[in-house]
Parts: C-alpha cells; sequence; structure tokens
C-alpha cells in the first residue's frame, strides 16, 4: 500500500511497542503442512499486541496486514523512532479499534519478510536463505499460522479479525476455516477472488523482478539484490492502488522542477514520475524480492468460489457462522465494489448477520489505509455490537 | 495497442499494398525545427495510401495510428500475407473508411520504428543507429512531419483526419496547426492531456526498459536488446489497454492447462498470465526498446490546455475551424469519457460543430480497433456530412 505513515491527528498512540516471535513445528513430526502438501518446519511468527487481554480472553481482535505490511499495526519501536505502525490511524487508544478495550494482535505473514518464516529465512536443510526453495503458500497457509499462534496465546475464539485487501482475505479464509472461533469478521476492499485484472498487474511486477540479472533465479542474498526490478514492481502495484481522481488531485500534470519539459530520458519531468520513482526506491529497503513473489501468489491463488467440495460462494459460506461487516471504496478498481457485493450476496443467502457500507472515496484502494472517520466509526461501533451480543 | 489483427467479417479488403517513402530536410538549411528547438535532417516518412485521390483532391483521410503502431493501416503486402494492417476492419471498401469514396493515407509517426525516421534511424553524424541521440519529440512534430507528407502528396486541404489514443492527439493537434486545411475531425478514445494515471503507467513502462542491462543507454543496435524489459513495458499497457470487464469475459480465472495450481514460479497458472507473456513476446519482435520511449514520452508531454499562449482548452480551440465528432467508450479507463467530455465543452464553447459519442463496450481502451459497427456507421456518416458540406 502506498502510505504506512497517515498519522492520526488525535495524536493518542499505544506509544511502544515490541516486536515478538513465536515458533512452532520444530521436529518434522510437527511439521506445517500446506495447502500443496509441502511440510514446512520451523516457523516462525513476528507478532506485536496492543492493549490488554481480559481475564476470559474475550476481548482479543486479530488485525490481518496486506501485501507489503507486517506485524507492526501500531506504535513506535522507541522515542526516537519517527514512523509509526502501518494502521496507526486505526489501532490506539479510543481509535477505530480501541485498545483501551481491546486485546489486539497483529503478526507478519508466512512467505513475507516481516519476521514470519518466509523465502528469506534459513532452509534448515541447507543453512543457507530459502530463496525460491521456499514452498508456495496460500491465504489459507498464512490463516493456519494464525491459528497456531492464537493458540499459543491461549485464545479460543476471536472477537474480531479484520483486514484490507489481502487482509481481508485472511479474514474471510478465517470465517470459513475456524467459523467457531471467530465472533466478527470486518473485510475491508477485498474480494471472493482475485480477478484477471488483478492477477494480470501480479504476474507483469513478478516478471519485472525476475527479469532483473539480479534475481538469479531467487538465489540473490549473498550479492547483489534484484532491486531494479523490485522497484519496477512496486511501482506497478502503487499505482493500482490509487485511483485516476487521487493522482489527479496529488499530482495533475505539475513538473517537478522546472518551468519546462526537459526533453530529456534522463531527468524527470513530472511530479508523478518522481513520487513513483521514490516510492520504488524507498521500498526496496524494506522488502525482500521473493516475498513479493510469493503473497502475490498467494493473492492470485485465492478463490473462495472454487474451494475444493464447494465451487459457489454461497456453499462455500455455508459454514460461516460470524458476524460480518463488509467495507468497499468507490475509486477502488482493484477490487471494486461489484466484488464486495457478490461477497454480500453470498453471505446474505446464508441468512448471516451482515453489515454492507461503500465508502465515498476518491483515494482508490488505499483507502482503507487512509484516515477516514466513517471507516472508524463503522468498526468501532461493529465490534462494540459484536461484543454486546457476545456477553448477552 | 492489443489486437491489431481484428479481421472484417466480410472480407472487403484494399488488397495487396504498398509501403512508400518520402524523405525531407536532406540540406541542413531545411532541417524540421522541433518544439525542442533541435533540428532534426533527413526525415524519412513511411506511409501508405489506399484508394484514388479525386482529380481536385478533396477526398483524402488522413490516419494517424497510436502508440505502436505504423502505416500498414489496411491491406496485405502480398497474397502469402496472413495478416493484414491494424484497422483493417475500419479501412476499405464499403467500410467505415470507404476506399470506394476517399483516398486514404497513413504514415508511420516520427520517432517509432516503422519506416519513418526515430532512434532506430541512421544518425548521418554518426553513420549508426541514434539511440538516445534521438531528440526528443512532441505530438505537434509527428504532424509537422504528416504535413510535409500532404504539401508533398498536393493534398492542400484534407476532408478528415481520424485517430485513436495518441493517434486522436495528433487529430486535435491538425485541428490547431492547420485549421484551414483540415474540414472533419475524427478523435477516438483520446484526451485534451495525458493524466498522471497514464504518465504513471508510461513512466513503469520506460523504467522497465531502461532498467534491462541489455538497453545499455540506448546504445544497443548492434548487440543484445533489451527484449525482457520491453516485453514487461508491453505487459504493462496491454493491460491498460483492457478492462476488467473483458478480462473477466475473455480469461477469468481459467488455468492454463492444469487442474490445479502448479505451485511453482516457473509455470503458468492462469490463462492471463500465458497471454500476457505471449504478447510481450510478440511484441518485441516487431518493435524498437528505444521508440516506446519516444512515442510515451510524446503523449506525455501531450497537453492542449497549456499550450504556450492559451493556458485552457477553450481558448486554444478557439484556432479551431473543423467539424468534429468525437467518441469515447464506457470501459475505458486510461482515457475515460469525463476526458472526451472535457473536450466536447472546449469545443462547443467554442460555437465549433461537434458531434459526441459514448459507446458502450467492455473490451476498454482497445475498443476503438475492435470491429464495432455503431463506430464504423458513426465514422462512415461524419464522413459523408462532412464532405457534403464540403461540397455545397
Amino acid at each position: 500500500m502506498s502510505e504506512y505513515t497517515s498519522r492520526d491527528a488525535s495524536g493518542a498512540s499505544v506509544g511502544i511497542v515490541e516486536k515478538k516471535y513465536f515458533t512452532f513445528a520444530r521436529k518434522p513430526t510437527e511439521a506445517l503442512v500446506l495447502e500443496s502438501g509441502t511440510r514446512l518446519g520451523p516457523v516462525t511468527v513476528a507478532y506485536e499486541t496492543y492493549g490488554e487481554l481480559s481475564p476470559n480472553k474475550d476481548n482479543a481482535v486479530l488485525v490481518l496486514h496486506a501485501l507489503t505490511g507486517d506485524c507492526h499495526a501500531a506504535g513506535y519501536y522507541s522515542k526516537a523512532d519517527a514512523k509509526p505502525g502501518w494502521w496507526e490511524n486505526m489501532v490506539g487508544p479510543g481509535k477505530g479499534i480501541d485498545t483501551d478495550r481491546y486485546f489486539v494482535i497483529c503478526s507478519s505473514i508466512l512467505g513475507s519478510c516481516g519476521g514470519t518464516t518466509g523465502p528469506c529465512s534459513t532452509n534448515p536443510a541447507t543453512g543457507k536463505p530459502y530463496g525460491l526453495d521456499f514452498p508456495v503458500v496460500t491465504v489459507g497457509d498464512m490463516v493456519e499460522v494464525q491459528k497456531k499462534l492464537m493458540d499459543h496465546l491461549g485464545i479460543e475464539r476471536l472477537l474480531g479479525v479484520v483486514g484490507g485487501s489481502l487482509g481481508g482475505m485472511q479474514v474471510l479464509e478465517w470465517s470459513l476455516r475456524y467459523p467457531d472461533r471467530v465472533a466478527g469478521v470486518i473485510a475491508l476492499a477485498t474480494t471472493l477472488r482475485h480477478s484477471a485484472l488483478a492477477i494480470a498487474f501480479n504476474e507483469i511486477s513478478r516478471q519485472a523482478i525476475m527479469a532483473d540479472p539480479n534475481w538469479r533465479d531467487g538465489h540473490y542474498y549473498d550479492g547483489e539484490k534484484p532491486n531494479t526490478g523490485l522497484a519496477v514492481a512496486r511501482m506497478i502495484g502503487h499505482v493500482t492502488y490509487l485511483s485516476d481522481a487521487a493522482m489527479r488531485r496529488k499530482f495533475g500534470r505539475r513538473l517537478q522542477s522546472k518551468g519546462d519539459f526537459s526533453f530529456q530520458f534522463d531527468d524527470i519531468d513530472f511530479q508523478v514520475e518522481s513520487y513513483l520513482l521514490h516510492q520504488g526506491t524507498k521500498f526496496v529497503e524494506r522488502f525482500d524480492a521473493n516475498s513479493f513473489l510469493y503473497v502475490t501468489k498467494a493473492a492470485d491463488y485465492f478463490d473462495l468460489e472454487q474451494r475444493g467440495e464447494a465451487n459457489s460462494a454461497v456453499k462455500a459460506f455455508a459454514r460461516a457462522r460470524a458476524s460480518f461487516l463488509v467495507v468497499s471504496f468507490t475509486s477502488d478498481w482493484l477490487y471494486p465494489t461489484y466484488q464486495s457485493r457478490e461477497l454480500v450476496r453470498a453471505l446474505k443467502k446464508n441468512r448471516l448477520d451482515v453489515s454492507f457500507c461503500e465508502i465515498k472515496a476518491d483515494s482508490g484502494h488505499d483507502a482503507f489505509l487512509v484516515p477516514n472517520k466513517r471507516l472508524s466509526r463503522l468498526i468501532a461501533n461493529f465490534l462494540e455490537k459484536v461484543q454486546s451480543e457476545n456477553d448477552s
């Protein structure tokens, strides 16, 4: 997503936070069996928690991050830390996900590079980073790892699971894999299945990475990194997270610094070009190219309609038990509102409790990350409702 | 554009055609002065003509091609030629642009690689291909070259100029640079100015090309070509020419050949991936990477609102004299209908004769290239109207 830095004007924050780790599947017999059939172990999960777990452990809210996010959803690692977690505007005291009321957990997803096991982790078989020997993982596999973490934390039933984009896919997967372990499901800017358009952009991004000669079939950890390819991939993704309207508002045709065109290819003409190049350069400092391949592949494979036995979204959600809040954004053309409506239809046909809202916003797919009072209120009210139903 | 192969069901064709060449600015004193101020010469124009020029030379229609097109708009180069020109469905006997009535001309644009002078042409100063020593050209420069060709052909006034996308920009430029030399202007799927979104995709495509180590600052003509980068650039462009709906219809989530996911990165999972890879591979055989840089830059620079003295589209079109037909397509998200409406508004404020039509089509920006009876009829009727007004 484009901006993980949006600060909350109120200034309220969970404050200093700590990244924690939990490792399971240390013995081969305990290995995690992935959807592909491959066995993986050991698996380490990086996670953070904010707020206090209630004595009867019934106030836990699991936040699930998107493609290039990580477990650092809120707060700061130190007083000198300039940048808070990626959802600082939503997670904190008195915010949409109120850390005064809820015990909030966020973990880095399987296959990513945020501390949880992924392609840059050490392969116990070789003592070197996995690279492409890391198995392809699915959204379902990500949820299995999160479920192990919930077991470890002793949380039998989550009050809520909440996430946008790829995080929203995990949310939906939770509602189907563990229907009795989640009371409220909040799916933002997401879809039942990755569309051809979304797959196309992901595939081009992967091609850009694999075209970088430094990629070397994924075994680049001891040398130059495929930063050029990864930067192009990031720029592609970045444009798909914005909208025509947002880009007009943010950049229009404003020139970078000069009064006229450069008539050169090594100069930057437009501000939008400079912005994209900056995003690409910044991204390669914090993200691993192989992880980009794995997390985009997991998104592409996501399809609740074609789940083994189900073959229809309506049938798939027959298993679900939770209450749902589904939110889409008018200018999101990566996961447009019609896709959220398909989800809502499938939920309603199963007579599930579902609230749906399409929020008017010009910031495209990124809208779920941008401070938005309406979104914060919707989430706060929904969690409150689920909690009161849970108590009664 | 994605499909230059769409055949016309009727089978009527201009038949065997020949690529012709015209060279001007052979002497340094006659050099073409570009918008950047650079002098360029000699300049060769590759062009084709279909139909017969009337004795008083008043039935000429100039077709202007888009980003990666060329002068081969219709017909076949030989009987063995499997593929007709890129607008075979529109240009031919009895078609939308009826070669039984009109003398149709199409020339390859300046900076491209279709036979007209561009970065792959020989630089007379060095005897080697220009590469990046070729000057950056604009849509205005392209039109100047076309105007020289009209002079050469003895055509004082064009009955019509017609083009889509970058071709549409040239069409609009014609109406402002040479208001007295064009009677009817047909602007399809185009815009007054390239938007931030469109610039962003072009810039990412350029970055993908320049990231290819074979690109070597544009001087690759004696070695390996930057085909990997160019293929990625093409794939990006290609997705922007389609639409969510068209991609759902054409590919959906259909798998390439297997019953299940590959769980690999070197295998192709989805048909849409295979299609894109194929488009990328095919494209590098016919297009020059440097030309891609130049033609996208020309599109990015296009902005009728900010023309020197004008600073508003309404003021810019005060010079125009032609009749206009403006057509947009519902699913075109690269040059959405609101951009055509801005153009129409500026034309109307100048009390110009303008017809506007938004055609319902799910094929995205490519819609203007896809056989469409309504579009053919609109163009045929408009040209007929302009011709009858011209005669009276």
